[in-house]
């Protein structure tokens, strides 16, 4: 099937996006306002950028229910910090109460009894549930659209990680079957990641700008 | 265990990422350069942005073997246009050979044996293997760094999409079984998308601007 998006609801595209852009990692994203009343919600329009510096990005949409941007990207224009917590098969239950549409004033953390873990760097606490978090500074917002079905680009630099001991190998390797990330699919739809493969990668036919023997 | 980042060695905060931001979904980037000459590779940090306008957004990493950008984000650069094909259990012995790092002028369409099909609106050809395709006009590209470990946000509006039938359902619903899609691990490592559960998002708690019943 050819579909020209412009001719398609963007809530079709939408369904479209999330079932072939899969699997999608999954930000748990804690936040302060600028009076410090705390948020926490999932995102999986979600993905590394860089290691240097260790860059992050997610993408909030505009709320369907009500046309606003999420109380998650306000609080980040008001403090320019958050803490993005990695969703695993444990904690995927109160990730998903912490999904709920609440009211700006409720506290996520209360709601989805979830324990809050001073951060190090960022005043948002970490997620104690979660075996990773990493503590970022904004470095900037795109906005693509602030109308229905729009969204933004929230960049953040990361200036502090926690990590379980119990996911850590030695040189910085991490352990997928004690991780137990989740992945996100379409509509109510998650994967375990329970399934893995290796294959090599070709070796690379560039050779390096300095040779390493001379 | 708290890391700071600003202490360990960039390609150590790699191995941490890559191991705790799982699974990550991959684009399969077609273009041509201001020559016509193709290029095919894939890129796992890569995720949707927002629905309306369509956006889709690839982060391509400065290369550790000559330090160099990569020969898909110099094209870009040079024509604005680039397809965004889908990986999956089927097509991703093709996508792994694309991804050796060839000198510039090699075709990847050729090297890996991957078929070349006319796209609608843009000049770069999708995958044939692939059964979905997202032509793309550049956005914007957003530069983190272009030293080693650095790269950029590469930002796409969608103007055109193939879905093959055989994953399409009613209503714009893929069918995950039948697109088979491959989730990005750390290292040498993928994943099978084969053990996936449902959690119904709790309902909303925000009322729609617009009363619908009024």
């Amino acid at each position: 099937m050819e579909i020209n998006p412009e001719t398609v609801p963007h809530q079709d595209v939408y369904k479209l996006l999330i079932g072939t852009v899969v699997p999608r990692p999954i930000a748990w994203v804690s936040t302060l306002n600028r009076d410090g009343q705390r948020n926490l919600a999932p995102f999986s329009f979600f993905n590394v950028v860089c290691s240097q510096p260790p860059t992050l990005v997610f993408c909030p949409l505009i709320r369907v229910t009500d046309g606003n941007e999420k109380d998650t990207l306000r609080n980040i224009r008001e403090t320019g910090e958050f803490v993005i917590n990695v969703v695993t098969e444990a904690n995927l239950g109160l990730a998903n109460i912490s999904s709920t549409e609440f009211p700006a004033e409720v506290d996520e953390f209360v709601a989805a009894n979830a324990t809050a873990v001073s951060s190090v760097v960022v005043k948002p606490p970490r997620v104690g549930e979660s075996p990773v978090a990493f503590e970022c500074k904004l470095n900037q917002i795109v906005t693509i659209s602030d109308q229905p079905g729009g969204g933004s680009l929230v960049i953040g630099t990361i200036v502090h990680i926690y990590v379980s001991d119990e996911i850590l190998r030695p040189s910085y390797k991490i352990d997928p079957d004690a991780l137990r990330a989740v992945g996100r699919m379409a509509g109510a739809y998650y994967a375990r990641i329970t399934d893995n493969f290796q294959l090599e990668r070709p070796t690379s036919q560039i050779k390096p700008k300095v040779d390493i023997n001379s």
